[in-house]
């Protein structure tokens, strides 16, 4: 649950009737016969609206603007009073209270209060379904994915799709009608402690995976209803300074449409359909500011307008967002559907920063497992989880299955956070003795209710201004790697760490940034090289903690240049590129060229490239095409991803891909008016952001 | 010089006639007579612009908006054909080249070619003879004051006035008319390497410093002609992303009002006549973006419009912008006065921040002068001065002065920012042996010709994202405390530093910030008690580099609370508050109140305090007032600073300070609009802006 208000936008609910100005209805209070149309569920969504609309009265229509939350305790079980209580001017949403409930147990419960709710109201309106859904609904259960950075790291939308599919299906069993997700957030300061939450640092990849989701959840069922609602946050004006979470906001007009309203224009355009254009809810939300505001705490600003209908100009305001209310409702179905409820492997998302070639591993006789991460599932904040159940699939029980329990030490050194406790000398030992070190660091992210949640420096709610380790997991590694003994670094948490000294002495760097339940596994998978790892960086990760920006589709002027005066000196800004990740085998790209070399503005752009397996094994590689309008009347990004595709590419063998952009992609916000300039754009090609890894410019003229 | 495109903003010249539409004047080249009505100095200046306009040619007017800079060489020589070929189409400003010019050799050379340039011009039209001065004119043998930010320190309004005042006049005595001063940035970042170059942190200080300047700079002479004119900069949306130098820029509107734009609206307020009121040229400007750009580097952008008069509606903005140049060049006299030119100390600027006793010193038999920066000017960007001529007055000159050079021992130890050539043994041995250690340890900034240019980590172009001591300067100040020898740590560098660890560890802390050429001897007078340092921060000192946003003005949010789960752990984000600085006295606020209880939105709020010095020495307190509105319709600051006295009070006696602050200066920009609201305002009082140092709050009901 937030732990504020939150601020949600509704959009492509299509186009309901202007609400009138009365504030009770001209039926308010009336008997409602059977014959009344909005119980006709053949009768069209506009007429049903307009129809309760005029039999509500003033109170139950505030009553739709606000929700009753943190319905059940942690063993399921309700409190009627406080329930009853806060129903009476609730009526609009419900949301389930603790993460910690199973599914089994908690949904009957929440389905039996909704299906109640609805005989009980007077006019019979139902309740909307409303809960977090980062890793999967939050009900035990329920499969628990990592968090939506680890799902950008795989850059596969199909794949992520398949994931949507599955989380959609759980919210569906589950009753669950709205998720406050997808969170479209441009991750551009690091210390950010929610960047977990988001995918990444990109605001074309963010609205790429977003629409995605909300096109997998929002599909529609067999009856023509909405499966579940979605909602992009956490709006628009989003780079909170300092990564402070709740901090003030930055940012003109230009930035905002370039940079921070990016993904959500995008993703109005290619959710809504082609008759609610960007004209529509969702652009006039933009410009307007926000429509809706629900609350699932109490006591909420809507709530005060109860009784009191005579505030000047709130009637209309107040019919409008009911309007919207009900028509969502209509919408999922649920004045017309039973409410009656019935009651899984990701690898693509773990990045291999470095190998020396120690991985995969080869045969492995012992293993030292270090580190106070190694048995503790790093789920994020919004998880139905709780480290309570380790044991389950941790990344220690995970090499215990796969090398014997007999054959792995597992010793955790430090603590998460604390510096006392801390035992190096047994650790050093143990990786000595076993000749293989895996040592698993991080910044803990986990639920409200999870037993680890006092030693959280990730996560809403946190700022971790420096980005090195924690506590005295820095100076673990340091003696870990300072023996010689080979030393696997797996890192965990929503999060860029500093990985200079003892991070490059080790031999290789595994980022699995949040877990799911099968991350241990999946890690396991890496390592021993049954999977081949082929996730990349939405990120860039900064060279120090205190250099800012770092993000790559910066400004020219953001970054000062080589033999850089910003100080302390550094040769490079950041340690990883953004698009980076190793592979166990290496591709070349070849033959980089476009179709044509003049468009106009309604052409699509080809880029056609080779992209050759050259090593011994089978692998994916993600193909990324950046680009860059050689003049334009303001400063635009340096580069701007604007397309990418994940192919796999058989050992020896290679592939042809080929990836289309629309010239009309190619624009950028001036003033608030988008703009797609006649002139000379340049198109690069190739396997990260960074120079180095891209193709020479393929120049494409616009005329 | 900068070193890039000036962006410059006249204001206050006053509302010229509006321009004419033709690009050539209906007189363009057509001989001048004698009785031409701008010849005439009794005509009024309207009709004289009006009358030359009408017989400039197009390229005449573009030349008036163009500058030739870079003149001089070092040798005060003049490089004539290079100086012919840039004046072609650049007769609006011209200015001295290197810094490192004596004013007795440049300046004649200077007159000369401006009276030359005068008479040969075909309308007689004179340049205005611009410079940059933060320390003081930018040619040697003029006074040489600390930068900006070291004023800002003083607190001292009038004192800084009479700063201003020498200053003014030494840039008259030199003939320069115009400076490219004062910097009303707002030091939000601590990483921006230009700080030094701003007053400090608070949008309401920089103002009242800033119209303290205008006012004496802009002061009319006998004549009635503006003394100098000045320059407000760097213009508005100024706090760029992390510090560095020419980073994009971030803020929304009402951030922009009532944070970035604050200085410019209040001094616009102050400074401009009743008649020209905020519907003036100054607002005018801030709606509508900048309205005269003048270039002092080559090419520009005004250049390219030479000959060709066609382009579509740029001849009217041609005619406004000469008009304005014009108008600011009659204003100065230049057309009427001749043109021939004719050819002092600061210690309220250092602030102490820790002294456990140590200071004043008593008797001093031998000390130990020690680190990179004892012998050494440290002026910032801007400054006519090179360390070539040290030995003038540094840190280590004085103290040898003032204890005789055989018992003062100057040891480096470290280099400035080199990691090699460090003897710290020897300084600590010396320090072992004097039993007194001052060490001078800070971040250079020097001119672009200094000798030490090269080793800058601070000053324009530097982002130090670190705030730690460059180079090894830490390890030399851990080495001197561990001996136990009474240490005095001396800071100079336009920034705050992280003063943790072995800085905590000095028995005490002076700042200095940038030095101007009696900084040496200010230090010696402070540190033997002949001066009792009254100096209080402008900028708030963070904890660690990585805590961002520390400045006390934040909004609510901006900074996490008590029992911080801002990683890493701190008690607190900042080490030293904005308003603080140590006395060698102690003083006691008492009896705080305000005058009446409910105020008119025209009253001033009249608050009243006893400050008591309760210690052995005279000294200055600087009584500093902030406020709250209690209520307000968007987030305001915290806190803000609105009101402060700098008094004298002498040893055990005391004094009662008044502070009247205006209704109408309490409001707020809220989407463009300046309002005050009726409601409850909270006042404190005290001797920092940290909470502990304030009285309880005052309330002021505004009805």
């Amino acid at each position: 649950m937030e732990l504020y208000l939150l601020i949600l936008v509704l959009f492509a609910i299509g186009s309901a009737q202007a609400a009138s100005n009365s504030a009770d209805g001209a039926l308010c209070g009336k008997a409602v016969p059977k014959s009344a149309t909005y119980l006709k569920p053949k009768a069209s969504r506009d007429k049903r609206i307009q129809d309760l609309l005029s039999r509500m009265c003033w109170d139950e229509k505030v009553a739709q603007l606000g929700g009753v939350g943190g319905l059940l305790s942690q063993n399921s079980s309700l409190n009627v009073q406080d329930y009853r209580e806060k129903a009476q001017l609730h009526n609009g949403t419900i949301s389930p209270g603790s993460y910690l409930n199973y599914a089994e147990e908690a949904v009957p419960v929440l389905s039996d209060l909704i299906v109640a709710s609805k005989k009980e109201h007077r006019l019979g309106i139902p309740y909307v379904h409303i809960a977090d859904a980062v890793n999967g609904p939050t009900l035990r259960g329920t499969t628990l994915f990592p968090s939506t950075l680890s799902m950008g790291m795989s850059w596969n939308l199909p794949l992520y799709t398949k994931v949507a599919e599955v989380l959609r299906d759980e919210l569906v069993a589950c009753g669950i009608n709205w998720v406050l997700s997808p969170e479209v957030d441009v991750a551009r300061d690091p210390r950010n402690g929610r960047i977990g939450e988001m995918y990444g640092e990109d605001p074309w990849l963010n609205s790429e995976y977003a629409a995605a989701y909300i096109s997998t959840m929002q599909e529609e069922d067999s009856d023509g209803f909405m499966k579940v609602a979605t909602t992009i946050k956490h709006y628009l004006y989003g780079t909170s300074i300092g990564g402070v979470n709740q901090a003030s906001m930055l940012g003109g007009v230009n930035h905002i449409y370039n940079i921070l309203a990016l993904p959500y224009i995008n993703v109005f355009k290619k959710v809504t359909p082609a008759t609610t254009n960007l004209n529509d809810a969702g652009i006039k939300s933009l410009a307007a500011g926000v429509q809706l505001e629900l609350a699932i705490g109490f006591p909420t600003a809507f709530e005060s307008l109860a009784g009191n209908q005579t505030v000047a100009g709130v009637v209309q305001n107040v019919n409008e967002a009911v309007t919207r209310i009900l028509e969502l409702k209509f919408k999922l179905g649920l004045f017309d559907k039973s409410l009656e409820a019935d009651a899984k492997a990701l690898k693509e998302s773990i990045v291999l920063l470095k190998n020396d070639g120690v991985l995969p591993l080869d045969s492995v006789k012992k293993v030292a497992v270090l580190g106070p991460l190694a048995d503790v599932i790093n789920t994020g904040t919004y998880a139905a989880w709780t480290n309570k159940e380790n044991g389950n699939n941790t990344l220690l029980d995970a090499i215990k299955a796969e090398y014997g329990e007999e054959n792995v030490n597992h010793i955790q050194g430090v603590r998460i956070v604390d510096t006392d406790g801390a035992d190096i000398d047994t650790a050093v030992a143990a990786a000595e003795e076993a000749g293989l070190a895996i040592v698993a660091l991080g910044s803990v992210a986990v639920g409200w209710e999870d037993s680890l949640v006092g030693y959280r420096t990730d996560g809403e709610g946190n700022t971790h201004a420096s980005l090195k380790l924690p506590g005295l997991q820095e100076q673990l590694l340091e003696a870990i790697t300072a023996t010689g003994v080979p030393t696997i670094l797996v890192l965990t948490g929503g999060q860029a760490f500093e990985l200079h000294d003892s991070a490059q002495d080790a031999q290789a760097i595994l980022h699995v940034f949040h877990s799911g339940e099968e991350t241990g596994r999946a890690l396991v998978n890496i390592t021993t090289g049954r999977v081949n790892p082929s996730g990349k960086l939405t990120l860039t990760f900064p060279a120090r903690s205190e250099i800012n920006p770092v993000y790559y589709n910066r400004e020219q002027s953001d970054w000062q240049g080589a033999g850089a005066i910003q100080f302390p000196y550094l040769e490079k800004n950041y340690i990883y590129p953004f698009g980076y990740g190793l592979s166990y085998t290496t591709f070349e790209f070849s033959g980089a060229s476009l179709d044509k070399s003049s468009y106009g503005t309604k052409d699509k752009v080809t880029l056609t490239v080779k992209v050759s397996n050259t090593g011994k094994v089978d692998g994916q590689e993600v193909v990324q095409v950046y680009f860059r309008q050689k003049v334009a009347p303001l400063s635009l990004p340096v580069k701007r991803l604007i397309g990418f595709s994940k192919v796999l590419v058989s050992a020896g063998s290679s592939k042809t891909v080929k990836i289309s952009i629309p010239v009309q992609d190619l624009g950028y916000w001036l003033d608030g008016k988008y703009k797609v300039d006649k002139g000379t754009y340049q198109l690069f090609v190739g396997d990260s952001s960074a120079d180095s890894s891209l193709s020479s410019a393929l120049t494409a003229v616009v005329a």
